[in-house]
């Protein structure tokens, strides 16, 4: 059967194509600029690829565009072929802790999560409705990237603020990244041989967003990414952690409001707003003689590992750090830094091994590390077909982990 | 000859006056509500407690207030006795590395410091101007909670947004409790018998206000208190690190400023928010079947372990904790839960020793501990009067580690 991984995010849809349970990718695209104009799309089937622009005012026009594609450049004969449609949702709330057929119940209470992904949530939700309405045959299932931090303890998912804005409004750490997180940890177990229950790993996942996931006994206990996509460890250009009297600092200085603040920590700030270069690692290693751009490299590798620091001691046992994502499984460079910081945990890496491994599986640590170390790429839309896969043979629904206030 | 410790407050001017260098205090006290209705100073000479009601405006008449009384109730004989007074004061920026007698010079450069500690750097100079005019023969002498931090490297003290606001408006981590490390960290040496260039330790002050510090051959490598005394790790009414992005969720749904939200983040938060039941630890423990006082204390210590974590990785080697602060050093279950939690540091407390702990100085690790575990209470008036005697042996000016950009 065929099974689409859909990734909506504001004004883009993601999408693969995959042969299951071969998991073969048959093609993959995107489309880009929805609402805006001169929206262009690129498909890839087997060795061909094609962009075009046309012009596409929303998520349903992009997903009629998408499903004719598919036909027109014969990649599927029929539609009725696509047996499942998988759609990543960044933040699930409290209301979805696993992989969820989306009936009308799940998105209604997709709707009330609106607010705490408001760049977010309302085009996962368009894609999904377009689908329904395009493919009515075919399975719709939601995979929340915030879904496997909900087994982590009140301790690590409450702030310390007044008690009842976690209880009215919902406030707390959701983290992300919980898809990735899945995906490596599912091949981590099979790469150690080890047994899912008995295994405590950080995980980093090192891309334009980046987090890290302390997992203990196969569950996340703790992670980097808290409320919002912007807190935890530097990235490229969101801030991570600050001070929250910055704000109020930064708008007297600047005469503007929070929401402007705000957006500087998102989209001026990390790498970027530290090197003056660019929020591209590669560009600022290419610079790395200027004081700022090695300055960038200092503060993105001191706060990773701060966060193994605080994890490691949390776990009280670490047998496993995974690289994964774009910075994690191709910048070797980088890997070093953090690892030659880790000694007192007795990490030791295998250093012509990490120095050749790049977007492939390997085990960078040597025979006398303490804890091993590795670098896997991750797959997050082949785990949501997996998903798919997986609910569509066993219509089992998702179990409410906790129940979100209404 | 005889030294005046002062800590000037919003409201409050609390003093000790020593005799030094026998380091013996002969009186000490504080005035309360100054610039409110009702003031109040009490007065402790040897073993007599008294307490007067009075009508204070300003800090000006509160210092008036307080020489007068010293003659009066002949805790000095004439107010030439006294030979320097010594000032805390909060946040020195990056003028101030060292404490420092202060001249013309230096009380203009506290002037430009006044945007970085609007509620204590006013009232710390008010203090400082008052002194001088009442008393012009005695050494007037600043002593930082900020100074002892400027040996914090870039990557430490820098935040992950646009380095421009770190040149042009001094958007940096600063953080606090600087004389009370100097203290305790002196006291850990003599203890230890170590060298201070050769000491890696990790001191805790838990008190009202709370942080840690990192220490790295005897200077200050990291410190949880940043650009303001709310950040950090999670404190009586203070939140600790939060994400940024909470700000403006809250000002939405609570329809008020971030001026208001900071304020909640500074007076309503930590363990008074969590639990509903107190800011004071005793209390909440008193109250511990629960659910809300159980979960404040596992917050409080969940925090300080990851910033542990965080910092022993950073040094890579740890000689000693400490405890000090009214929480660091009177709570011995407080202490316990948070070494119980540094197992794989091989931290091990011998537990008779931490449970009989009280404000005095004890080894609570036990002999097979990797690190030796210690409570220290602090004295930061006393450590004041030191820098004021030790200036006025050798007058001898700080030397500036880095210039604020003016």
């Amino acid at each position: 059967m065929k099974i689409l991984a859909i990734n909506a995010g504001s004004s883009t849809l993601k999408w693969k194509l995959f042969q299951m349970p071969a998991e073969e990718v048959v093609a993959s695209g995107q489309i880009e600029r929805i609402g805006l104009s001169n929206s262009k799309e690129i498909t890839v089937a087997g060795k061909q690829k094609i962009a075009e622009q046309f012009e596409c005012t929303d998520h349903l026009q992009a997903v009629e565009r998408l499903l004719k594609l598919l036909t027109e450049y014969q990649i599927v004969s029929d539609l009725k072929e696509i047996k499942g449609v998988g759609h990543r949702f960044v933040n699930g709330g409290t209301f979805f802790a696993r992989s969820t057929v989306i009936d009308d119940d799940v998105l209604e209470k997709m709707e009330k999560l609106k607010i705490l992904a408001p760049l977010h949530n309302p085009a996962n939700i368009m894609a999904i409705k377009a689908f329904k309405a395009e493919l009515p045959d075919a399975l719709s299932v939601a995979v929340f990237d915030t879904g496997f931090h909900q087994t982590m303890p009140e301790e690590n998912y409450l702030y310390g603020i007044p008690y009842e804005y976690y209880q009215k409004y919902h406030v707390q750490k959701f983290g992300a990244h919980g898809i990735s997180y899945r995906f490596v940890l599912k091949e981590l177990l099979k790469l150690m041989q080890a047994k899912k229950s008995k295994t405590n790993a950080i995980l980093l996942h090192l891309g334009s967003g980046a987090s890290i996931c302390a997992v203990k006994d196969g569950l996340s206990l703790d992670t980097s990414m808290g409320f919002s996509p912007v807190s935890g460890i530097m990235m490229q250009t969101r801030s991570g952690d600050v001070d929250p009297s910055l704000l109020l600092y930064l708008e007297d200085q600047l005469g503007v409001g929070t929401t402007e603040i705000l957006k500087i920590l998102n989209e001026r700030s990390g790498l970027l707003g530290i090197s003056g270069i660019s929020p591209d690692m590669r560009e600022i290693f290419a610079n790395r003689q200027d004081h700022r751009a090695r300055l960038a490299i200092s503060l993105f590798v001191n706060r990773i590992v701060k966060y193994i620091g605080a994890y490691a001691t949390e776990l009280g046992r670490v047998d496993a750090i995974v690289f994964t994502g774009g910075i994690g499984e191709n910048i070797p460079v980088i890997r070093k830094l953090i690892c030659e910081k880790l000694s007192i945990f007795g990490v030791s890496l295998k250093e012509t091994v990490n120095g050749a491994t790049k977007a492939q599986v390997a085990k960078i640590s040597d025979a006398k590390s303490v804890v091993s170390v590795w670098v896997i790429p991750t797959n997050e839309e082949l785990m949501i077909a997996k998903d798919v896969y997986r609910l569509s043979q066993n219509k089992v629904q998702d179990v409410n982990v906790r129940k979100i206030n209404e």
